[in-house]
């Protein structure tokens, strides 16, 4: 049995943090690991928060993360980092208002990057929070930042998934646009003591009239001021309403089976990509095949097709790791 | 033969447009247009422009249209929308500017949305170009907005590629970091007129210095106001420099080969991941696996490479098309 997968299930939190470093190394290690820890998953609940940049998630993090740890529950947070090279400066500075949650034992933080990810939440994210769930974390919040399609994928890990809106973005209507709507189970409309919020609030209700997405869970528009803490009480009373809804409906089992199953045929795909292009420069059959495209002999997507529809390629080279 | 693609290659303006349309949908007929297409290619030139919101990277593909199109050369633009469903709002204004092409048929403009994509640019943006090139275009533009992955992406279709920066958005060297220094071949500091663009400039030619990424080109600062035209001239001069370079010293050929290459791998991979989905619901064993996953008896990652190791997958499921 992995060593770091008993110290981690014993409660040390070292281990923890090793893993998470393993697992972001790539660590043959850290996979190990994570076959012993999955059998002790499932009591963490995840909350996903995603929105535009500039609609308070980070704050909203933060107003939550206090409120639950008056309770006494443990806290993960895990901040994915935007895809862009272009974005990266504005974000940090909104991390530092988690800083006073640094030094609580009871808080843990950490960051991840999307960088060189195809898209998507990285899949880092869902390994990181099966070692925090089975590390004995009662909630964890995924925070990602809405510049690219890791809004999206964050139904990849949530149980739970806020979209927070900020009413001076103006449009409401744009903003929901293209597959929010489908993973938003709670809205926030945050900077609740700024112009239009109240109109925006009214504008999604509206909306989620006229589209009906889930007939048994009507997403609540909840209005916050994230700065003030005002609001935090009772987006926190509507998360465990959302919660009591998927376990006594039974969609919880359901969201967390379908997430398992997806994230395998992930790794399923990613596994192959990665076996092909270790083949490349070690296999004359798909090298010569190469030159040919290089050659303009072939276009590549025709060449891609027959490549895999060819004996050249066969599962030899997939088993032979 | 494909008789779109003999339309085509005859100079047929409508038969750009409906490939064009029959590659978006995924039309075999496409695929059957793209094989004639391909050896037709290498004539026209490609640019790319990527860089932040707001830098103007939508004016200087006007700018640029406006005075390659005197003279006489075609030129294509390809738009390629953000995957952020939180700020398709604010792109489209952008594309307004571009209206005063739309009437000149020696102009041919269209955008691409990148949802649904695995970050990375779009593989619609590679074919499109090959059609427009064997078309008959002399100067391909494509426009990525810096908001994801894309803009590291453009490198895939693009001879030269211009990173746009905008004077105002304050830190150069946090604007350089992940990579774009590494695929920009001209830099343009837009807004010249505004505070500041001098000293991004120096800035960056100082970190150019420093970094020396290729002992052979180094690429140029350019300063623009291009809402005013001003530096545009230049601009298109030193592209026309770059394009000599690279002429010149084999890079071209080196960089398109390349390309051609790249594609194919991604091809095999996107056809791989998608026989792997068809397979989803038709494949006991892998319905099997699945369950086993979804029920906890193994971890996803793990069970994918057991999976990939086993009889149960095989090349037989791949081939049968």
């Amino acid at each position: 049995m992995s060593e770091i997968a008993e110290r981690l299930l014993a409660g040390e939190q070292r281990a923890l943090s090793r893993l998470i470093t393993l697992l972001e190394r790539g660590d043959p290690a850290a996979a190990e690991a994570m076959k012993v820890v999955d059998g002790h998953t499932g009591r963490a609940y995840t909350v996903g928060i995603t929105g535009p940049p500039g609609s308070g998630k980070s704050t909203i993090v933060d107003q939550l993360t206090q409120l639950v740890r008056q309770t006494g529950s443990k806290v993960s947070i895990i901040a994915v980092d935007p895809t862009s090279p272009f974005t990266g400066g504005a974000i940090l500075g909104d991390r530092i208002r988690m800083q006073r949650h640094y030094l609580d034992p009871g808080v843990f933080i950490r960051s991840v990057a999307t960088r060189g990810q195809a898209g998507g939440l990285p899949r880092i994210v869902k390994s990181m929070a099966r070692a925090l769930d089975a590390a004995g974390t009662d909630l964890i919040l995924v925070e990602t930042v809405g510049v690219g399609q890791t809004e999206l994928g964050i139904v990849s890990v949530a149980d739970t998934v806020l979209v927070t809106l900020n009413p001076e973005s103006g449009d409401a209507i744009q903003t929901l646009k293209a597959g929010v709507m489908e993973i938003a189970d709670v809205y926030v409309v945050n900077k609740a003591d700024r112009d239009g919020a109240n109109q925006m609030a009214s504008a999604i209700t509206g909306m989620l009239h006229l589209s009906a997405v889930s007939p048994e869970w009507s997403p609540p528009v909840m209005l916050t001021a994230a700065h003030t803490g005002q609001g935090i009480e009772d987006l926190w009373m509507k998360i465990q309403d959302h919660r009591e809804f998927l376990t006594a409906s039974g969609g919880l089992e359901n969201r967390r089976e379908a997430r398992r199953k997806r994230e395998f045929l992930e790794a399923v795909e990613e596994a192959l990509a990665q076996r092909l292009r270790d083949k490349v420069g070690n296999d004359s059959d798909l090298n010569n095949t190469l030159e040919e495209v290089a050659r303009k002999e072939i276009d590549p997507y025709s060449a891609a097709l027959e490549y895999l529809d060819s004996s050249l390629f066969s599962t030899d080279w997939l088993n032979s790791r």
